[in-house]
């Protein structure tokens, strides 16, 4: 449970607030790459943390990200020209670089030096890993990019997306960093029941697992384990990365040579997030339809909600709900979607009643208090300046009881 | 004319305001008996008085109202399965009955007491008339169900209906309790003049009825003559019967071997209410296409407005207007829409200027406030406890000029 | 730059708001006098200054602009019935007629004087060049009605028309005496250059013209001039005629046959305006397809917006904007919709910064707000009262650069 004040403070992310300065310490991913394919290719709006912004690929591939709103009139230069190297508000030609310098100017006089004097806001980007990542913050404190795993692998290897959700986006923090849920949301019938000797799935078989976190340089790492019989615990190991990013445990074989997936939600505003998806194999090419559901969806194009939503109660099938998964839900994405939307735009944390499986949105509300505690106290908080401190990856293994939470980190690392 | 304060004190039944809490001593309909069809069947989301609520039949028949959000993590139990005896959250399992008590919490270890704990929201629900009914107000002030006509009649004896009506519930209750209206808006040209030769319908006939309210036990009757030729009156009484139900005038023949319909106002939020309608004859089933307009309207199949709503401006017909009825809208149910939808989401009543046939309304209004000024100084209102109270019906009678009000309330009685 | 209390003065323009009261010291038009096309016909609903009104045209021919609630019980009269010289509710029958006198009370005894006590908000309102204008201020306010160029022709001289734009009116003004804008928002390409030889068009081969603005008795005029080659300027003279009107300068030949052009901006609310549109020519009828292309446009029935609106990105193809136009968008008038929409439903002028090409927007804005202040110290603004001042045209010559701003309105008089 939180105060109205907690909930608020870590919930809004506008500029000025003590969350939103937090989050614009981190390169953040602001949209695919691939929306922006080719140099001079149209531009692209984007709403990130309450800022309206334009983003567009320039001649040389330079992408830049500015104001939606020209600093003359305030037209939006969505509505712009991406002409060689520059964006050109169609309104009276002002035309701005990815720095924010005034280019030209050509309805003043050629003799003004107006254009000299007039910056629009611009922030660095950089194409990584699929994404086209965004640096909102104070320019000294910039940290390297965060040398992700789907960003160190050769662009067949991953998959990619993003999609709108309409919800708040700590609601998405706390289902990603949610390892009972699992056992539930996702599973299928008959219902869930540790002692269920019919019951194959390792995840489905123990509704309750026993949670531990563990606080590292990228944020934390927390393990749950189930009871997997022979005397076993079946143990996942998932990373929260700062500010909003986890890897979802699975798969079997060599951990080198599986397939991982994983989320980052980034603020549209304070009722909305996207929700960035990756996959990737670091051995090989991925194949096709294999990655993260999310990246399969089909997506409403202007909103870039999935079509299946709240408008049409996420396609809920009673009878299947009734007879075949736990919620008559198809795609595991969607499922998610749904429970996290249904809370409400920002989910009233003041009436909630937290158990033993929420620890680590326990560990994650503690450590976003802080940053913000420390912010408002004129206090710069801790934030990792290097790349390699985000090389990471999640952890499923079936391991004897006798291997303790540290060993299981060591035996399987989760830093790579 | 109201003050804005006194129009906002009659208005507003959010939880804690005056006249929620006074509509909360009132058994009200939350649904239709036929949306909860049998035992285990998909839960229904409702809003009522501002409470957004999930209503569940559980496996013995009984129905479950309680809170949206589960207390866990608030998400929606509208996505719940609805199992053996309870409503189980799809996010972790939680399950609770429909008295409100956890009685199942597979995420939490076995050992763990938490369960005993947690409870959600939950209010007393009773199948009553074709109606779920709900009680949300304090335990030890529940009064008996009210004893209205059509709960008191064989299933096939009634019918029942709900829409939603986008505008504030007493403006549905002020149309209700307006015998003056159906001279105008529900009637057809040539425009009403009391001394028309051809005017051959009774309420048409004249225009401006003569009120009288006579304050009862269950609410208020109030009288509207109208002249009706050859020394007569044409007698319309119509019962208010609290918290918002009004029984029409109408019909001829035996009294006790009339078709009666009703509606009540119930509040979804402070700017959408729920009509109820009910339709019933003591003496025999209904026939097909019996019953009040507003049960045989098309709806929206997610919003449960009338497909003919103020998007498409009720449907109007100027032409029809020009030369049929007064409004070139068709349907009864749907010419009351228009008429209290257009006064804005909440009638503006400081602006209004009440004549002589408003005298039912300014008698609520009054009833109202000072139930609202009674909580508001922590004196209990005068509720009526006996579901007997309840036992009336409507008048439409042709009577001798001599006859009082008084004498007509006798000789054809509105209490049963 | 303003500050954000001036932007708000200027464009806030409810009832009892200083710019809400200096501009109901003028006409504006409502509607189109087509939109009420005999004696009798529908009523017309109308939101303006954020005040929702009815407009019928009486059985005599005369309209009437009535408040849309009636003050009986504030139902909607835009459901009501045009009958015999009187707008009737359809809730009671009450009716009023053009002056807002209650002239029918039907619902009330024949002896009661209630109806004389009883009256509905009016405003005169006349058939004028093809437009119903409206004045909403005090009556002893009231100016003549404008002596425009379109009123003063025959019927088939003109073409009048309306449309919704979803922001405040003041961006449209500020479109609307902008000639610099037409010089990029408007024309093909390639872009814009002082010194391009292949340059042929006029308004094209200078994006920098220089301004002149002159007060007037009507508001002002202010010249912008463009290098035209061989020692000559390319002249457009265009009136800023108050509250909110100007006449695009345009066309060659002879200045008295001439097809002239031009839009005002009436607010509906603080967020949406209606954009009127005029052209008319003095010496002749309009061709088919002739006059401004906003009166061309497909709108959407009830919304009365362009088919091509924000919802579609004003159906902009990129392409198009890569290789033949500057903004990929078809029509002119679509073209400053999407970019005055795009500024946001209110500029935020706080962080706007304005170049030379702005003088005639200072010298509205200045203009307001010394009227705004004017009222607010209880002082009366200074307003046009006669209809001959508004006799004004634009002009557009090409001039030899000795001919100095005030000769050139001498040469060519802007006042007809």
């Amino acid at each position: 449970m939180l105060s109205q004040h907690d909930n608020e403070l870590i919930t809004k992310t506008g500029p000025g607030t003590p969350m939103g300065e937090y989050l614009r310490r981190y390169w953040v991913p602001a949209l695919l790459s691939r929306e922006l394919p080719e140099p001079d290719c149209p531009p692209v709006r984007l709403k990130i943390m309450c800022e309206e912004l334009v983003a567009f690929r320039d001649t040389n591939g330079d992408v830049g990200i500015v104001d939606n709103y020209c600093p003359h009139r305030r037209a939006s230069l969505f509505f712009g020209r991406n002409e060689e190297c520059g964006i050109r508000c169609v309104y009276h030609g002002w035309k701005f670089d990815i720095n924010g310098d005034c280019v030209d100017m050509p309805s003043e006089p050629a003799e003004s030096n107006f254009k000299d004097k007039v910056k629009i806001k611009a922030y660095p980007a950089e194409d990584w890993g699929g994404f086209i990542w965004v640096y909102m913050g104070p320019a000294e404190l910039k940290p390297e990019l965060p040398e992700v795993g789907y960003a160190l692998v050769p662009e067949h290897h991953r998959l990619v997306s993003r999609r709108l959700q309409e919800n708040n986006y700590v609601q998405g923090i706390e289902g990603g960093i949610d390892s009972s849920h699992i056992s539930f949301l996702h599973f299928g019938l008959p219902p869930v029941r540790r002692d269920d000797p019919n019951n194959k799935t390792l995840s489905n078989r123990d509704g309750a697992p026993h949670f531990i976190v563990k606080t590292t340089d990228y944020g934390f790492v927390y393990g749950a384990n189930r009871e997997a019989g022979d005397d076993k615990y079946y143990w996942r190991l998932t990373p929260f990365m700062l500010p909003f990013f986890t890897i979802i445990p699975g798969g079997d074989g060599n951990p080198d040579e599986r397939t991982y997936s994983g989320h980052g939600w980034v603020p549209a505003d304070d009722e909305n997030c996207w929700m960035f998806t990756y996959s990737w194999n670091a051995s090989r090419p991925l194949r096709e339809g294999e990655g993260h559901s999310a990246s399969h969806l089909e997506l409403e194009p202007r909103t870039m909600r999935s079509v299946v939503n709240k408008d049409n109660d996420y396609g809920i099938d009673r009878e299947m709900q009734r007879t075949q998964t736990f919620t008559g839900i198809k795609d595991i994405s969607v499922q998610d979607a749904s429970i996290q939307e249904s809370m409400g735009p920002i989910c009233d944390r003041t009436r909630e009643h937290l158990g033993t499986t929420d620890a680590p949105i326990i560990a994650m509300r503690r450590m976003y208090l802080k940053a913000c505690r420390d912010l408002m106290e004129g206090v710069e908080p801790d934030v990792p300046r290097s790349g390699s401190t985000f090389r990471v990856r999640s952890v499923a293994e079936v391991l004897d009881k006798s291997v303790t939470f540290d060993e299981t980190t060591e035996r399987v690392p989760v830093a790579v």
